[in-house]
């Protein structure tokens, strides 16, 4: 009998890759990008109970939970923790891990994905809690579909139960021979920042690897104080270490990280060209959000909050209406949105 | 001593291949497309008293008088002929050739086009109206500096006086080839639609010509009505006739054409890349109207009325943004501009 999974669902980030229809007051989480619902929706949507998980605990920062609450909606038993400043993923799974008993399975997941198919995700996450039960700290790896150079990579190593695999090596956005090497092989899968842990174990490997995290986030979460479904950490407490990913803080340093391999339609959406190809494309394939006339356009991209926008005669090339700014970018131009003057400025 | 010289300023036309700038409500000659006069505005300064010039003589419609009114400013001796209908140039012009002394000297300009230099179309104004007063119907000569196929021509005869020459022929949209040829040879011209007439000698060969017109335009003048600086020709007698260009109705049937050969920075601005091309360009062949950022673009056009344009990988583009409408095409994309759905529905 496995114990029920907890989502432990991650807001932070700015989101300015995704500018200008992301911004420092309303980022990309919580933005209806791929439909109806919102990223940060669809993942509640995806873990919620209904599908046998546990109430989700959120952590976020003070600027976001007023989104988070209203897109949390009627969730009596959900709960929020508000993180006093940003301190990255280790310390922010940390703050969960000291609410739940030692024996709760958590399923970390940032709230930023996409996720085409929901069933393979939540059949991958009953895989990676059964050997979280077991004592592994287990990451997704999540098929890799072309040599990114902007992820992390896991590498299987030895088999073990539930189709899953040790990870052999953890490694760090490669250049693009070995992304391709990585594709090519088929030993390698992207780290796409989603875990399964037995709570009593990330603790262990926690107080081991980085015990200043691991004494300030027992510290802030036992000076903490409930506010309805709110939950605010001592801000005094939340200090005095390095601010570092989970997967540096613990992942690489523990003898007992784990995989379990899963194609579900992923995408971190992490640029408008990556939003484009996650987007349903006509025969041309252009994809059009908001009111748009399309001239002899191939793999073209409108997305207007408002305006209507007229296109002829190009090819790769991403429009974006979002209020007072307008985004015309090629789509290898997409990676330098974050660097523009409108997305830093914000 | 030369008679002075009446400028005839012609301002119809819908301007939908500037569109979204330019709408039916606003067209184009009525915009600040170059600066901070509109080409109305320039039209009028260039040919105006302070440079010898007679007042002007405006012929519009009832939709845009209100612009020509507001644009044209306190000139107490400038007059409007509201035109009942538009019935293209050849009766336009015989409309004001009536309000006119016989011996009077027409100089017809189109209120849409561009003229870097003024001295040099002042200078040619002069030779052609020296031209026009010994009887010729002299049409500007405008040197081709590139295979035009969108423009007529007109090919050199015999030289005459003034530096002038004989219309030897006049050729309409020629193919591309034949457009090179005439580039290459240097006997041909763009027929920019720039006339000077002795109005008696024009009434005259229109009446051999176009006996319809004629008529109609001096009964519709006779039966006109004065207020104030506008003129109102009778709109019942305004008929009857076939509306054509003075090209098609006189210059191509009169004995008496002429041309003056002239380099004046011409443009019509007839397209979004024909802008481009009259504006300044920074080092990378880019042009800026409003505020915008450049990432990595060459030859790219930037026109904004409001919000910033963020462009980040493109080359030979032109994004255009004016209200509730954005504009995103390649250079040779601006041709079909007038086709959108957005500029044919206006």
């Amino acid at each position: 009998m496995q114990p029920s999974i907890t989502p432990v669902i991650l807001c932070g980030g700015s989101g300015t890759r995704l500018w200008p229809r992301s911004r420092a007051t309303k980022p990309k989480p919580f933005l209806p990008l791929l439909g109806s619902a919102t990223l940060f929706e669809a993942t509640i949507a995806r873990a919620a109970p209904e599908h046998g998980f546990a109430a989700p605990i959120v952590v976020t920062g003070a600027a976001h939970v007023d989104h988070v609450e209203a897109q949390l909606g009627t969730m009596p038993e959900a709960s929020i923790i508000v993180e006093p400043v940003a301190r990255n993923t280790a310390a922010a799974i940390a703050l969960a891990a000291f609410r739940l008993p030692d024996d709760a399975i958590m399923l970390v997941c940032p709230s930023d994905h996409h996720i085409a198919d929901p069933a393979a995700f939540r059949a991958a996450a009953n895989r990676a809690a059964a050997l979280a039960a077991e004592g592994f700290l287990v990451s997704f790896g999540i098929e890799a579909k072309s040599p990114e150079t902007g992820f992390g990579y896991l590498e299987r190593g030895e088999p073990i139960a539930h189709d899953g695999f040790r990870v052999a090596r953890f490694v760090e956005k490669p250049d693009r021979a070995r992304a391709e090497a990585f594709v090519a092989g088929g030993r390698h899968a992207w780290n796409g920042g989603i875990f399964a842990f037995r709570v009593g174990t990330f603790l262990a490997e926690l107080m081991a690897h980085r015990p200043a995290i691991h004494a300030a986030a027992r510290a802030a979460v036992a000076a903490g104080q409930a506010d309805g479904r709110r939950f605010h950490p001592g801000a005094a407490e939340f200090d005095g270490f390095k601010p570092e990913s989970v997967d540096y803080a613990v992942m690489e340093n523990t003898g007992q990280a784990a995989m379990v391999p899963v194609d579900m339609g992923w995408s971190d959406i992490g640029s408008w060209d990556a939003l484009h190809a996650a987007l349903p494309h006509d025969a041309e394939g252009n994809s059009v959000q908001g009111e748009a006339e399309l001239v002899d356009c191939h793999n073209v991209l409108v997305s207007s909050d408002g305006p209507r926008v007229s296109v002829i005669g190009l090819q790769d090339v991403i429009v974006v209406v979002d209020g007072n700014e307008v985004l015309v970018t090629s789509r290898t131009g997409t990676q330098l949105v974050g660097k523009l003057k409108g997305a830093s400025q914000q």
